[in-house]
């Protein structure tokens, strides 16, 4: 990556210091508008500058785990200086800038310009003006003209990040950043309805608009045939709506209320460690927890009774490569987090709607494109769940059953990435497991395709409207501390004993432990039942002798289909492998890297795990990949029902017995649920509860 | 399997017919007193029967279809005979026979001796005989002297079903049908504890007991060290206890109630079908719920929507093979469905302990030894659940989400095997689809080890105390009628397209469609997104043509370790392969046979499957397998944390688009939710609910 370096040492341009913030608090308003200031101050004053990021600079671990260890030991803690760090553009060019500064000194430390290959994620208020720009382009609406649409129809104009597929990326003047803009319209017999679900009626006119100069720089016709034939758009055939709001289905009338109630309140604390920065305690549980513009929640500083398990987990990338090989959807691979950003485009949360029970709701402060802040509420929101039971036991010979339920505490934040959605959520519970959850929700991105053809790359899932295949890569971030900072990654594996006099009978299995020494791509095999660990390798279980770890549960995928030499491929460069693992390193944060957009490759996991760096007993970082191969199913389509991913990290002889084992028993006193009262049919009244809350008998009647 | 004819045709006994019941109903309490008399009077007066299973002989599906075509056309429905289906022993014999009764005609249609190498499974009360007869006997007891226990110690006796290795199997007297006793002690310190976890206390003395003559034959001194030198008994140590039961610890004070509420009550109905059999209608879902001795819930007749989806669904067997090569551990391979029964060893659920909201319970009957009815009350929890976010989207111009909770009808029930705990749950959803999870939790099976040492086939859980590692594995047994019954099972394989002038970017993938024509086993490939899927080839989606079909999720699993000339694999005809697919045959219904207990092999769904038949678009059944490799944490004991796997059976093209698009919006009015009482130190009251239920703002406080 080449970069101009422009000049740093600036004179003191005066301000009052920031207020003390913990060295993990997300930035403030305050402190979003001084980087904002200084950065500014940099340029002459007429210059308008598109600031895409401004978030915290996190400190370097070595500076960053004495200061924890002295904030856990209520010791002194050590200054350390406050840090933002902005990418932001030249306005109108593609001039790129990332700047680091230094809020306690209230000065610029690092600014240089990137490029030329590297781009900025998009922003919200550039997203709407190319919306725009694409409408009102008069050659694209010379195209639209051709459709003959019925007077009043109105066009949606959906930008994409415009992908790469190195042919003339970024070296020509109208390559350099620029959208794809996908059309659609609303249902022209209810072009009032503004949530009509315009993905029911694609377009074949496809604008292309330059991120720089802000213009129509090519319309693109997009084939919809069985080949890659493009035809001129002709007169547009209005094919029936496929509405998901209420108002357009006779919706279900046979749907009890069923509420959550905590009458005591919820059993989690959450308190403030800065004034971003929110620390949570729940059962034995505890951590910090940010939110930053790119990766939505983190989790930092995860304890439980005590002892140190994560130092950071976050959702670090996730990849979506499409099936359709013709131009231009060869270059459809979007990067939600680097190319949009899993904080910005999070939900306002509400209640009632998208969680239940008692709830706690986290809001942030991010920037907009003016070096603003932005107030995002509500964008997490913290609950007590039932996780059904948690372990039960019943002796049979006395009949006296041991139950417990599995409470969970949730962090759930979802975001809306254009017609796309994902509900992402942190989960505990009360036998020291952390689950990452994904559901994928959302609608399809949809593409037109001719009446009565289908392809083998995608589904149609309405009248001319094809869902092409696609897969969904994630990738989740652990940057471990079990009992220490010098962990190691193993993996177990189960191998059937051969035949010997010792195993006579062909039965028994053994289980190896492979320590991993270097940094590199790892994958999961079922057949060998092969799982990863986690491992503190000094730190021994005082029952058992074995090294105390986190086991990760992480379901296989199919990797990456695209060829190892294409674009799709060079750009995620994790989507090749289950688990990688890296040597620490700051700022290696991302594992597609640090700019997504329009990026090729080479300044993500994969290279950096190139470095073939030791990772035995030193700071590994392991890096969980999954996914889902998106077949769509016309199920799928308006909206599709939630599927559900789920990485779990599982203590494997850490404790000394179950953790979750002076859970209070499950007790009719506790829980207070009721029988059913059934259909009219049925007598109602006649259930007994005995002494244990037991139901004694139960009369039903017949209908026949 | 010989088999020797005893005659069957009986002088008409006289009693009154059995009033009708449906052919689907579980036999009433009458029809199994009924049976028992029937049989009791096949033989001489003074003859001691011991009653294995009275249970309904389902009608044939030939006979069977008709009836439930006619029922759902409110028309007419055909005659069916009512039958029930016996096994049973002489007692204290060998002479294991099985027969069917027509209750229609109070008669007996069949009756045969089974035999020689063929075994029931065991009954509650021949194990509380067993467990005292090992105890009582002199030969144990003088090895138990050996161990020099404290007075007053408990010894506690957990008979195993024997298992084979193909080693005189049945074919001696005394090695005809068998139990493994396993002894330990409850904690010497505690002996009036009758909770104590005698678990955690194995000893190394294992009586084998004959069912037959009730008798010690042998005992095993069990292996303690490294290999399998056998170890005179030694004076015992006392070691700690490791106690399960609420009292024995200091439970967490910090957890707060967490109630579900359905103030109109549930939204499902359940009314019966028969006296025995209920059937249940929620959210456009119907099916028929049965009970019986071995499979527990069995679920008939699937419609949604009024179209029908599957005939029959149960768990259809388990095994549970164990990685110890030395004797006798290395027959240890439960089938706890063949061996116990997860009818019978069903826990009566208590409301409030083991479901979670507005309960509704099913009881059923089923008989004892001496054929009467054993009533088994709150067997079935029936309840709702919130599953979380079902679906959403919102439309990031408008900023209106539409969000609907996925709300979930939960069929539960629990098994009791010795020392290890199912919870088995059907759960259906809004959006068309079923579950079918699994919970391992319970005790793991323990045995004693010497202090200090460890052992590549097992974990130390506590001092002196091994949990060897074993297998899991399930196989559901899917009958399916999608919108009739002739079905075919196909598979999806995701592939990279090869370079081309059409693929120039190397990006492209296809899904290729694979019909399966022959019986057989099959194979998950993640590596190809291998997919099964259920199909019904002659019903095409009206909108995009594609078969109508359900997929199958199910994750993949280590397939069983023992090696294929090992009695484990003979025996466990399912562990070898993901699916299975066998052409529809009467009385086909477990995967491992009908009869496990001390089984050899030959007469479950490979030897089915071995016939080759043709499946394509005939009558196929798919038996799907999953499972863990359960390599034991100390974190599993005293009882170890759910361990979940879920298989899901959804729709492909079946409906026109999400079947769950009519579900009412989540919305605070329904839902009411609140805002969580935060901490003290936060300013409550501070939060405004706006017009929607959104949350306007929440004020936080900070602790700095």
């Amino acid at each position: 990556m080449a970069m101009e370096q422009v000049p740093v040492s600036l004179p003191f341009v005066g301000g009052k210091k920031a207020t003390f913030q913990h060295p993990l608090g997300p930035l403030t308003a305050n402190e979003i508008s001084e980087t904002a200031r200084l950065v500014k101050g940099l340029w002459p004053s007429n210059t308008n500058i598109q600031f895409k990021t401004i978030t915290l600079q996190e400190p370097d671990k070595a500076e960053l785990v004495p200061f924890l260890a002295a904030e856990h030991a209520g010791q002194q803690t050590p200054a350390i200086e406050r840090k933002s760090f902005v990418v932001y553009y030249i306005r109108n060019t593609d001039k790129l800038h990332e700047a680091i500064v230094n809020l306690s000194l209230d000065k610029i430390e690092h600014n240089v310009r990137l490029g030329p290959f590297v781009h900025s994620n998009a922003d919200g208020e550039e997203i709407i003006a190319v919306e725009k720009i694409a409408l009102e382009d008069a050659g694209v609406q010379a195209e639209i003209a051709k459709l003959q649409l019925p007077e009043g129809t109105v066009i949606i104009s959906d930008p994409w990040i415009y992908g790469s597929d190195g042919i003339n990326d970024g070296l020509f003047v109208d390559e350099k950043r620029m959208f794809q803009c996908f059309l659609y319209v609303r249902d022209p017999n209810n072009s009032g309805e503004v949530d009509s679900n315009h993905y029911a009626m694609p377009l074949s006119i496809s604008p292309v608009v330059s991120a720089e100069t802000l213009k129509v720089t090519r319309i693109d016709i997009l084939p919809t045939g069985v080949d890659n034939t493009i035809k001129e758009p002709t007169p547009y055939k209005v094919q029936p709506a496929n509405e998901y709001i209420p108002e357009a289905h006779n919706l279900r009338t046979d749907l009890k209320p069923l509420n959550v109630v905590q009458p005591e309140g919820a059993s989690f604390q959450v308190t403030n460690f800065s004034e971003q920065g929110h620390a949570v305690t729940w059962q034995k549980w505890e951590f910090k927890v940010g939110f930053n513009f790119r990766e939505g929640m983190v989790l930092y500083d995860v304890h439980y009774a005590g002892r140190p398990l994560f130092y950071r987990l976050s959702l670090s990338d996730m990849n979506i490569p499409y099936a359709d090989p013709r131009h231009p959807y060869h270059k459809k691979a979007a990067f939600d987090l680097g190319d949009a950003g899993a904080g910005i485009m999070a939900n306002n949360l509400q209640l009632g709607c998208d969680c239940l029970g008692s709830i706690h709701y986290l809001s942030a402060v991010l920037n907009d494109d003016k070096g603003e802040p932005l107030q995002m509420p509500n964008c997490i929101c913290i609950h007590e769940q039932d996780g059904g039971i948690g372990w039960k036991h019943t002796n049979y010979r006395t009949g006296r059953a041991a139950v417990v339920r599995n409470r969970e505490l949730v962090l759930q934040s979802i975001i809306t990435v254009s017609n796309y959605e994902y509900i992402l959520a942190f989960q505990f519970n009360q036998a020291g497991e952390i689950t990452y959850e994904v559901r994928a929700t959302g609608i399809l991105s949809t593409q037109p395709i001719d009446e009565g053809i289908s392809v083998p790359w995608g589904t149609v899932v309405h009248p001319g409207v094809l869902a092409a295949f696609h897969q969904h890569i994630f990738s989740l971030r652990v940057d471990p501390m079990l009992d220490g900072h010098h962990n190691r990654l193993v993996y177990d594996e189960a191998h059937p004993m051969p035949r010997s006099d010792f195993n006579p009978h062909g039965i028994g299995y053994t289980v190896t432990e492979t320590p991993v020494t270097t940094a590199g791509g790892y994958d999961l095999d079922v057949d060998v039942n092969r799982t990863f660990k986690i491992q503190n390798a000094s730190v021994k279980n005082p029952i058992n002798g074995k090294s105390v770890a986190y086991k990760i549960h992480v379901p296989p995928f199919q990797k990456m289909l695209a060829d190892k030499e294409s674009f799709h491929h060079k750009r995620a460069e994790f989507a090749d492998h289950n688990i990688y693992v890296t040597s620490h390193k700051d700022g290696e944060l991302y594992a597609g890297g640090k700019y997504t957009n329009q990026s090729r490759g080479g300044t993500g996991v994969r290279s950096w795990a190139d470095r073939k760096d030791n990772v035995l007993d030193a700071e590994p970082v392991v890096w969980v990949q999954f996914g889902i191969n998106h077949i769509p199913r016309i199920e799928d389509f308006p909206v599709m029902p939630c599927e559900i991913i789920k990485v779990s990290l599982k203590p494997v002889n850490f404790f000394d017995k179950n953790p979750a084992i002076d859970v209070p028993p499950s007790e009719q006193s506790f829980n207070k649920s009721v029988l059913a009262s059934m259909n009219h049919a049925q007598e109602a009244g006649e259930a007994v509860i005995g002494q244990n809350g037991e139901v004694c008998c139960v009369k039903e009647s017949s209908k026949l």
